[in-house]
């Protein structure tokens, strides 16, 4: 990514629901951020989810796969509705697109500001990264069944780690938490996942030989559930596998303050192709179509999309709007989605 | 299980750490509880755990196997020592037992008694039941590594299920909630795991048939730990695998006042084998050898066991006693384990 790119050509997914309400709030947002620094930003929509797919049956073609790849980034909103069957979406569409487009890295950072409640009694400072393999694990739909549908069905879901793939994402956990607190957590179940486990543990040990700076320790899923309540200030970045992750970076929005504000990147640090920045929650039908939604994970992770592209200055700004906004929030009542994006605007704008 | 046996034999594993500790107060608590049915209990002590391995290399041999097989029930403290590598008591004594002796439910209760402290600002009135699958899923020990110890390792974990292990665990929640709250929880994956994810789904869905009054739903593990912080009041009975359970367990353990009470029974319902009941917390070695240990799980744990035994009159009581406990500790101050231990044999005395 080059900082000096005057033109970032951005591929736009709002999907579902209120994914189509809070991504126009994004794309404001980018461009506030950007202006100073005179880079514009070109969009292509790309029309995916669950409406595509049940106006054509597709999900994501080999066509449109390769009109996503020839931008600089993916900004997704959330896709899928109660009428697609469970796995659809899921596999044929944004597994697909996090897979093809090897986003081994899925970044989620939770920061509780202070001002926004937390369901904890005294949550402390929050303030960690979970850097989510994206690529491997039991995510990678190997599995199966035979005698399905009857009394005698046996059903298997294999989870495939390779050494290349976790050392890969435990190095750019450790680049991280040098950059931070200087301390990683690995999560894991390695009394039990043994094999899967102990490929983790070694690759961190070694891996954690180059960065002797940053203290290294471990802790079970379970436990590390029971950390998250009880004393998530003990977290500065955690690097775990893509199921466990996927758990764990859920209890973590809701932490920090719900999943209405929890950003996510995923993330393919070698360029080669686009990373895709989404907000974790999903399509919300219950609330979708009333201009009610929180547009915050979206502008959130607009800023991780800013500081991937190099662009860490605007980043910084958009961290800045959102955490002032989030900060006021006690005083300023109930918003609407545009509400929330143009205070957000006029804050990344500077009046 | 016979409600008139005058005798309980009962094998009884303190292993390490606290479990030397908590397990005394435990079956004090059991005779306690079954003096006035004129029952008595005949224990036979297991030397098994870190420190048999330690000495002796062995985790749990057929003849431990056999032995064990000839009572009534077992009582598990806790085993472990930060000496024994990662896996070794887990897969070679705990899993073991659990796997040999078909355990198939777990069962695992949270309910927050007034007065306890949770680390939850506003957790409501917080009464649920996990049934966690004791014998399949990723639990099983299948799986590898090929190229081991290389940058070019390959390991996988495989989950197993099959429609006669679910459908019985299944159908077992299915009849705690119809005793209960009639609300059935499935939590699964099934959106990414979907080969698992369906045959659960639908045998919840047949079973379902068979308890017209039960209300069924389901949530993603990921979501279901976002409910058990911000509503954790809708849940009833949660029935899910041996993973997923694993991880809910400690959670709900957290947020119904710490792992410190949360009981657990391993059960294999036809009584072909016996049943094992443990505290959900480990050996505690930062804590063990000082007499501050809380019996309070392996209390609650001896309920379940009595439960199990058909002795639901002093299973009540033992609850009761507990819950009484509890209650009051905002002003009981800092107590040992047997102080503890005498303050509930006390109320389980009724004096
Ligand atoms: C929708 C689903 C496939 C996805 C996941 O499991 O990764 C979501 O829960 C997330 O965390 O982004
Ligand atoms: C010690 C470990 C094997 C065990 C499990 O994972 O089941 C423990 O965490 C538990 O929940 O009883």
């Amino acid at each position: 990514p080059d900082p000096r790119r005057t033109r970032i050509r951005l591929a736009v997914i709002e999907g579902d629901g209120i994914g189509k309400e809070v991504v126009p709030q994004g794309l404001r947002a980018l461009r506030a951020a950007l202006e100073p620094a005179g880079v514009s930003v070109e969009t292509t929509d790309f029309d995916l989810g669950a409406g595509r797919w049940h106006r054509t049956g597709e999900t994501l073609t080999e066509d449109d796969m390769q009109r996503l790849a020839e931008h600089d980034a993916i900004l997704l909103g959330a896709v899928g509705d109660p009428e697609v069957p469970s796995g659809v979406l899921e596999r044929g569409l944004l597994l697909k697109l996090r897979f093809g487009f090897d986003h081994y890295v899925n970044l989620r950072p939770t920061r509780l500001v202070p001002g926004v409640a937390s369901p904890l009694a005294d949550p402390g400072e929050v303030d960690f990264l979970v850097v989510r393999e994206g690529t491997e694990g039991p995510y990678v739909g190997n599995g199966g069944s035979m005698r399905t549908g009857t009394e005698l069905e046996v059903a298997t879901e294999v989870s495939l780690n390779t050494a290349v793939g976790v050392d890969r994402v435990v190095r750019y956990a450790f680049e991280q938490a040098q950059r931070r607190r200087r301390r990683l957590t690995l999560v894991h179940k390695h009394n039990v996942l043994v094999h899967a486990g102990k490929l983790w543990s070694r690759v961190v040990d070694q891996v954690g030989r180059e960065f002797p700076e940053v203290t290294v320790d471990y802790a079970h899923i379970d436990a590390a559930t029971i950390y998250l309540v009880n004393d998530p200030g003990r977290f500065d970045v955690i690097v775990t596998d893509n199921l466990f992750g996927d758990i764990l970076t859920d209890l973590a929005a809701a932490i920090g303050g719900g999943i209405g504000l929890a950003a996510s990147g995923n993330i393919n640090p070698t360029g080669e192709f686009p990373s895709m920045f989404e907000p974790v929650h999903g399509s919300a039908p219950d609330i979708a179509g009333q201009g009610i939604a929180d547009p915050t994970a979206t502008v959130s992770s607009v800023a991780l999309l800013l500081d991937h592209l190099g662009h860490e200055q605007a980043a910084a700004t958009v961290r800045a709007a959102v955490e002032a906004d989030l900060a006021a929030r006690g005083e300023l009542g109930t918003r609407s989605t545009t509400e929330i994006g143009d205070a957000l605007v006029a804050a990344i704008s500077g009046h």
